[in-house]
């Protein structure tokens, strides 16, 4: 199946458009087939061995989101002590999670002992179901933005929280809790960027011809 | 920016028609301007923290290759000790890499220590940055498929085989090595969904709504 240049323009727009949206959630419900279509593409990522070892749950209960809030900010109080100084003060005015503000909560978990011990794959790389459920999380990033829905990835929680809020198993990985809603616009650049936390990297620098080369700084 | 239903559904084409490509690869070289379109794509991955910790090699070598794909042979009959009878047959008759064939690698690597050793969002989760480095593998899988161009995950491979072939420090983790190229075709489903090795699962059984459920099987 051939993809056209408009398709190819639309595919480059959405994911330099993608954002992580922390707090322009609106409250305006996602319709079922939206999200049902949303979970599908997610559900299209690729799996080492062709294992999927993903599932999606989905969460709207104020009481549920209420418990995940609860967890970040622990979590969040942690890792405060982790900055010093001005770096600190910079860190408690950023706003990085919208738990109770975006309609839907999703949370992505990996089954690593779905379709028995021995995997196609992952007898080299072990990690490589865990990647598998992140190329999902990005699959499932990207049909949002497509959707002109907000993601928010919030991983300053305990994962034993998220399990206990979501009765999720001990044998089953949790990867993500993200935060879902329509929102009233997107940002043109990360809001980490705008904070001035930290500045877009020069893709030149990322890339590298037949091996590996240090920066050279010049 | 609002993306119109004609783009959405120009996501949706790329995402489901995506695949793990190991044997239809031609030989035709990637144009500079299209390389730098898919590496910037995966530049703009989300990252925790915005740290941006991933690096691209570019491998045209065939020496090069050739190293890689000795390194996956020896890995491969590893592997194959792993399964059993029918099984072990079956894996032996699949094609799982196109590593001489395609025109082009790229190495996805992490640096864990990039940007210091408090990274905002990784105090709680410490495996945020590795999954970061794994969204720009998906953005770009992503980004080549738009181009109609293949890639396939190598992950049969030990990372000390490809970090001595590509000169990687030790403190750099490596995420991921790929094949890519322009294709004759794209199959309309996975490699090994037509080889009878794994169904496709049902997406129904994948979703939960409010909190785990064990699947009911009625």
């Amino acid at each position: 199946m051939n993809i056209t240049e408009a398709e190819r323009d639309a595919v480059y727009k959405t994911i330099f458009s993608r954002r992580d949206v922390r707090r322009e959630f609106k409250s305006d419900p996602i319709p079922q087939a939206v999200l049902e279509r949303i979970l599908l593409a997610a559900h299209h990522a690729p799996s080492v061995g062709f294992m999927q070892p993903w599932d999606f749950i989905t969460i709207q209960s104020p009481i549920t989101k209420s418990a995940i809030k609860k967890g970040f900010l622990q979590a969040h109080h942690e890792s405060l002590e982790q900055f010093e100084g001005d770096r600190q003060n910079q860190y408690k005015r950023l706003k990085l999670e919208g738990i109770e503000e975006a309609p839907l909560g999703i949370c992505v978990t990996c089954d690593r002992s779905r379709t028995g011990p021995v995997v196609l794959g992952r007898t080299t790389k072990p990690e490589m179901d865990l990647f598998s459920a992140v190329c999902a999380v990005q699959n499932l990033w990207l049909a949002a933005r497509a959707e002109n829905i907000g993601v928010g990835w919030v991983s300053i929680i305990h994962d034993n929280v998220v399990r206990n809020a979501l009765k999720i198993p001990e044998n089953i990985d949790i990867i993500a809790y993200l935060c879902v809603g329509y929102v009233d616009s997107f940002h043109s650049t990360p809001d980490l960027e705008r904070a001035g936390w930290l500045p877009r990297r020069d893709v030149k620098s990322a890339i590298h011809h037949e091996y590996w080369q240090e920066p050279s700084f010049d």
